[in-house]
């Protein structure tokens, strides 16, 4: 199956629920982004935040976590009915990445992507490049990361 | 003092280099981006890449934690010279972010950032918008991962 087969454009699917815990936000930006409003609480309230927040790169590799558990149950659960699931190769790169508000402690982020477009790569024959809009909105309802993702895809 | 006092535009500033060993690449896809290049070697031999190679995500992530360490370092030099940092605030994104080819274990990748615009937010009076070239090249000075990046800078 192609994804476009499987997922129609601009329908978008959502792909699952993350939650930032206070000890994620602040273990993976000891690591990786070590300033002061996704490190110390304390230091995070009297800051432009207001609050301890994840790192915008911490909410990106949750987008890839929850997209890739979701996708192997789908490839699960289209074996079952005997289809064959798309193969996807990596990813070239994106465009576009909004940030739009903070990810708080104790937020809950539910995940979506909408498949834009999915046509043959140009130069080599069987494979397709898949744009995808990728989209997480907070437990209010508020979008808080935006980006438009490119995808290989084996045909 | 701004930041285009400090870096002339389209200047490229080396802020230092990350070395990607395997139980980096592996520790951090384990959380994030469990694909199979990402977290088994012997799988990755037999993958597309060839090789274990890093999740894009921790690509951009080590980016973040060289440009944090090279801004601290900056911020203690220009004090010490009794000037005042460049006060940075959130990023709002970026755009067209590209993964060129992959960061294998061991690749040593030395980053860069080149100030290509800064100018005054109409909306905010003493809010400035940096654009900022983000890129890295790994030890044979091939480019692995290049993108551009809005910066908030207080005036």
């Amino acid at each position: 199956m192609r994804m476009a087969e499987l997922y129609p454009i601009e329908q978008k699917i959502v792909l699952g629920s993350h939650l930032f815990t206070a000890d994620d936000i602040v273990r993976y930006a000891r690591q990786f982004d070590p300033q002061p409003f996704h490190v110390d609480p304390e230091a995070a309230r009297h800051s432009l935040f207001g609050g301890l927040c994840a790192s915008g790169w911490h909410t990106c590799a949750a987008w890839m976590k929850t997209f890739l558990a979701f996708w192997a149950a789908e490839c699960l659960r289209l074996r079952k009915e005997g289809k064959v699931p798309p193969e996807l190769g990596p990813s070239p790169g994106f465009r576009d990445l909004r940030w739009f508000r903070p990810v708080f402690a104790g937020d809950v982020i539910t995940y979506s992507a909408t498949l834009l477009d999915s046509r043959e790569q140009g130069s080599r024959p069987g494979r397709l490049i898949d744009t995808i809009l990728c989209e997480g909105i907070n437990q209010n309802g508020e979008p808080v990361i935006r980006f438009e993702s490119k995808v290989m895809e084996f045909a």
